[in-house]
């Protein structure tokens, strides 16, 4: 798992680990490092007795917002730091590798259960960092003038149309969400808990490019009566025309993707798009975006099959078209491809609790100003998405694989 | 009615009334003409046969936020709008009232249905600017070196201590939410839908000033741990160590009040917090906020006396400390005094529909990154305010008369 | 003297005096009050034995920028002074004015030459304020939706076309340049000094509205060739298209004037362009702008009749055309009418020294980053303008009458 | 000369080179890069008949200011060029660096004047941005945490007290400025013309560190009688209390260096201060800095002798103290070491004149809000500097060697 987060910085120069062109993003050699200080600082230097930092410094380069563990870079300054090296960052990550081999070896037997916890917490975290990698490499790489590709080889896409969207009746009443049963999960997914919700129908599949770019032709971008009041006025003063990534080419829209500039593929689902944005392709249909209750008793009713989504590790990094032939009873894309944008705050559960120390940093402090987006992307690891996860952005982000489903 | 937003602005010179010190602060001769340019756009224009507007450009210089109804000046340059002269807005007062009047008396009986609504939501509205023009006032005031107060009368506090504060158990389960019956509502409080929720305790009475000392005698705004993070980024780059219009002087805090600078009440509710302490005392109190269903469903279990609350008709502007001797069973101050911070965004209830037009425009368009207050204050009239009144703020907002009430 | 201030501010409504639309610009207001606090503070406060200060807060609320003299409002809020009312100001223009009589009356044979030369100072200062009235008033008025004009009688507009410009030659070699004789001086414009330029021509009267109107429809706004790099970047960041104030109406160029919007009179000098402006239009036409000590040479052998000059008394407050039978081999509107943009950086003459106290704050702290300017303008009072007179501003300013001649 | 560049870059990290830590730098790549374009865009693309251009998107990026030569990345977004790769870079240069050979190699005797023109000029801008190199090197570097060295080799400190300063007197009168005699020198040290100055006195070293830390002592940075008002202004709104990469450490100032952070030398010139404490320094010292003028007629007098100066084939990168036993008759330290201050505006000699096309903008066009520098800095090369070079820099720039002479 380690070395998936080495394998996607392959393709990169020493050069492009050391960008951050917008504040959301972090430098690719910032990730490598943070996910290694988080191995480092939470369990070597806790369990690992008589254990030395690879270097004093890290513990302050390194951190990324836990005040819990003492000052830190500023998140504005991570481009920043030319030092130490990719090398030294490298060198650094098969230290703590190695050095957690170590105690793995010798003390997995007598490591107390809290250990096994933050070493889920670690693997956890460096999956939720790779799935960054993926999107700060993408939007690094979008803002050199020459468009450079992350991949050598051709996209292939596959243009079948997809087949029309069904609205799909789903069962409101009382159910009970969250997380339960064996494996992790995060803090923000507990306690389980009851809700009600009424009788409503979801779409059985992403809106794709095809469907967005009828809305943009229907004035989509410059009639204010489907945006909220904070949306309209960011994509008048940032001059919003299409998602991000979108630029048009001899006539013909294109997305900046990790092969380069391509053409929009009309079968494929429309990703990079602000809630702003989904609220408003929603508003334009005469719908909405459904609720994340509504989401989760939705994928709890379909069941869908992780195999059918596209995650990280086909390597693609781009969202697939739902294939022509999909049966239209189904519910299709509600893991993997691209994430998507809820009508709900990201608010504690009824009944959470805030864990101690430097943990109770790493959800609970997030939950205001933000919404959730549910199922995992095509830059999400398989492994680490479930039905319960809850994903959260501020309303104007759109530098991740965000996409649309409609409710009503 | 109308004559109340006059008898706000009484107190005030001239020169008071142009005053912008802030974006969320509009002048207080703004304010007297963009509710009677309301009346004058939405009801006089559309039913008075031959109406000719009081100057042509009114509609440009005292539109809010409504597209739908033209261009209009920036709401951060209200504040460099010397001309019309005040006395020329009294006068566009008059003539839209005897206007109003005049149609009043020949067609009352055949305006149809929509005027009507109408007519009661510019009534709203007007209250609604009422409420808005005491507190922006009062901030333009604070900001004068000079500190001058409103009132000429003294202050009279009130000083006995408030009572211990009991926990109330409330009955969860399935409720129904949302205004029903005769009368008027905005549509944010439509439609009527079921909910669940699990048992609670609330809070028989808000957090007291008292009380809030201890919050930061205690170090609350001095550790992290309380906080959610962009309320403490925020609370550290602006330097909050206590609410807003709080000073310390002569070793004592003090609060700029209506009345000028005044000894904090100890008794009285605290007020002019921002969600992100509201949020941090409830932490620091293991307690927590409640959720806006959770404050409706206690409301209508306890039914509060309108009577008991502080409202803008007492004239008083400051919120007033509950009797030592009021019944620990019952719950107090759930109307006026303070609006109460809820741990609920401002969203759609299901089933939301926005108005056709530019009614449209008035509740739906803010539904994103807001939280949900209720009950009213004292700068709220008393005949404005419903169990099922739904206000909203941004969460770094401090300017209103924003209280605390606890939940667990 | 003193009335001169307060008649400038007669036309004005009480919302006019408080309004501060840039940071450049001061209420009318505080103009009046800073004034008179000059008085108080230099004179009162230490020559009249027992002098108590009208207000205790005045002191902090209107000083302008002395350290010496303590802490004070910044600048930048200088329009959030709602209080004290405009007719507390003028009731502290009359006090001290009344004082400062007391103490001529009484003892003005015995106070020292210092207090003589801050009374003469106190008039300076007051003058310098009534110029900067005139043009902020404009600039405030013009920010109105409103147009609003100062004047309630008609715009006189002498529409004779000015007669052709023609170059005198003027003697260089050494010269003694700064203030010599009896009368009052500023430090700036000592020590006096010998200089050396060679020989130049400088044309005889200032650029025409015409004459720019052909720059700028030549593209003198479009082409970079002719400006200063910082100033073609301002001049594009902020669209500049034309001189400040200038609007197309209908097809036509008018400006904003102390009269309303009026059409742009061509035979009037050009005024409200920036030193870039002026600077671009000199190189359009193969010249440039004259140095400081290049004006001052030529003045001196023109001897200008400052009769002939348009100045604040003549209560036109907008720069006169050249009559059409004007002598061509004389220089004219050296004096009055527009202030001219010199290419020489506002610095310390060889041997100047800074006052002490106070005083040193008036001028010598400036000497950085300003250009020299010569000559006054229509808003200057015809008894404060000297062939040495310095005045200094930025080269992005505009909203002082600023204009140009040329030289080669 | 071109391998020089390339030389300085030589310790550098590939991360390092891409760094754009604040407006004023650029990343050493970017310089690598520009300089190469420039002799590809001025000479090659011109002089050579069929010269394919190496990558056809390096004319956009690689632009630095010129309009004449079409659009370009944004100065402040130098920084996001992690492409193309430092390696690509090498390879322009050693391509137009092999087409510039085979043309000079071919065409050398047939080349016209305003080949040989550029070709000087190319020279000389090459050295321009080798001293930029040294210093946006030190200050990228600079920000690190890690407080790299650039150098390996140790910092020998020659902590031999610097002689008392001696005041040496200058003749004034008439005197011929300006650069004349063959070789090479900038449109703006032309032309050569006459200017009278008073007599005068200079002081015959540098200020020293030990000198300036007297100034802070007496509380140079808090006392705003010393400073000009924008000065004052920055220097507390940023905090300085010593001069740029000075700080403390175990209770004694250190200044960061290219040797990595070292104790302060308190015989050497200071360095890195701005024009504002250079000018408050003198103040202080009851003295003044002199003009260009008066620099250039004194260097002219006391004819330095070049091999006295540090410069950057010294490699040291680093002022150098005066020996005690230096003549203290002679004015020392004129050449090299570190730029001087003067009190001259950078503005065009008289009778000035813009090259045509991409030339004019080399220097014209930056002739307003900034200072001359003379004299050349541990970071210049040797033959790049003469008696008569022109530097500028804004009045609050410290990034450069920049010190300070007294004159008086």
């Amino acid at each position: 798992m380690r070395e998936q987060s080495v394998a996607l910085c392959r393709p990169l120069l020493p050069e492009d680990t050391v960008m951050q062109p917008m504040l959301d993003v972090s430098p690719p050699k910032w990730h490598l490092a943070h996910t290694t200080w988080f191995w480092e600082m939470m369990l070597l230097r806790e369990y690992q007795p008589g254990y030395t930092v690879f270097h004093p410094d890290y513990a302050f380069l390194f951190n990324s917002y836990y005040n819990s563990l003492g000052s830190r870079v500023n998140r504005a300054d991570r481009g920043t730091l030319s030092r130490p090296p990719l090398a030294d960052v490298y060198a650094y990550r098969a230290a703590v590798d190695a050095a957690m081999q170590q105690l793995l070896d010798q003390a997995a037997d007598t490591l107390p259960p809290l250990f096994w916890e933050l070493f889920e917490l670690g693997l956890q975290h460096e999956q939720q960092h790779q799935e960054l990698l993926a999107t700060d490499i993408k939007y690094i790489l979008s803002t050199s003038p020459l468009a450079p590709a992350y991949f050598n080889e051709e996209l292939k896409i596959k243009t079948a149309a997809a087949p029309q969207a069904t609205w799909l009746p789903v069962s409101g009443g009382m159910h009970r969400l969250g997380f339960a049963g064996e494996g992790f999960c995060f803090d923000n997914e507990l306690p389980r808990h009851d809700t009600y919700v009424a009788d409503f129908e979801l779409q059985n599949r992403l809106v794709t490019n095809a469907e967005y770019l009828e809305f943009m032709a229907a004035g989509g971008y410059t009639d204010f009566r489907y945006w909220l009041g904070e949306g309209w006025d960011l994509a008048q003063e940032q001059g919003w025309q299409a998602p991000l990534y979108w630029v048009q080419h001899e006539g013909q829209w294109h997305r900046f993707t990790h092969y380069g500039l391509q053409p929009v593929n009309l079968a494929a689902p429309v990703t990079h798009v602000s809630f702003y944005e989904a609220d408003a392709y929603a508003q334009w249909q005469g719908a909405r975006l459904p609720t994340e209750q509504e989401w989760e008793i939705a994928a709890r009713q379909f069941r869908p099959d992780p195999a059918a989504g596209t995650f990280l590790e086909s390597g693609q990094l781009d969202p697939q078209p739902l294939p022509a032939n999909a049966d239209p009873t189904q519910c299709h894309q509600l893991l993997g491809d691209a994430w998507e944008w809820t009508h709900s705050a990201y608010h504690p559960y009824p009944g959470y609790q805030r864990a101690a120390g430097a943990l109770g940093e790493y959800n609970g402090k997030f939950m205001v100003s933000q919404l959730v987006l549910r199922g995992g992307s095509c830059a999400t690891p398989e492994s680490h998405i479930r039905l319960t996860y809850r994903n959260f952005f501020h309303p104007d982000k759109r530098w991740q694989f965000t996409g649309i489903r409609l409710a009503r």
